[in-house]
């Protein structure tokens, strides 16, 4: 029965801070400070690519990479949202959202490979992590640090 | 009027091949033989961020992403399909769908920045655009090398 149950891969829980659940997806915020970086992981069991969700899955995956894309841009004013599905090292369906701009560490580029992870300082993590918060309010929209509600 | 008809970045036109077309986006193949490799541009002008579509043809292209991958999923035997959204130096509106496997010249990085691209030779590429196009072939796709039909 366990391959049924949505868990979490350890290696997304220890590089994220949870931000909150929207009704498919946990938003997670990636623990690099380079960049404003959220992390939709479906919440569903033993699924490893995004063609693999039922239809119904994929439609309301579509919204909430939508809503996340539409918040980020606008709470951080961001140059470009990039969005990827990769998980050659961590098979678990996640995908990336992160806010870009024109002097960030890694543009033009992609980020991957370009700049090593900077570490948040405990007040900035905790202010990023509210103002997420805020701007991702809404009624299908539950913040929590939690992983599981 | 120019901005509202859709036309094909030129530097997606020079980099790639053109498969066919699907309803909402053309399909593209990047000339980089490293990976089997498809693009994915709505024709519709203007558009720079996936959140940005209509919802319909957001709607849409959640059909037409998860019919490429798959697709190229089953055709290639591929490992993993890695998709993005970048668009940090071309703007125009495309989406990356690449077959990845665990010999391939990346993995398990990002094919990003890993290695520059290899070209085709002429063999090669039209018998990968063939098998596309014959694993592509449905009612909703018209195999063409055609950017405008």
């Amino acid at each position: 029965m366990d391959d049924q149950i949505f868990k979490l891969d350890p290696r997304l829980e220890e590089s994220t801070a949870v931000v909150g659940h929207l009704p498919l997806s946990v938003v997670l915020l990636a623990l690099d400070a380079n960049y404003p970086w959220c992390i939709l992981v479906p919440k569903r069991a033993s699924i490893i690519e995004l063609h693999h969700l039922a239809d119904e899955d994929r439609q309301q995956y579509a919204k909430e990479s939508g809503y996340i894309s539409e918040v980020m841009a606008g709470l951080f004013s961001a140059d470009k949202i990039n969005m990827a599905a990769l998980g050659n090292m961590v098979p678990q369906l996640h995908i990336h959202h992160i806010a870009r701009f024109k002097d960030d560490a890694a543009w033009p580029n992609p980020i991957w490979g370009a700049v090593a992870a900077t570490e948040y300082d405990a007040e900035e993590l905790s202010s990023r992590i509210s103002r997420l918060r805020s701007a991702l309010a809404c009624d299908f929209f539950t913040a929590s640090d939690q992983v599981y509600l």
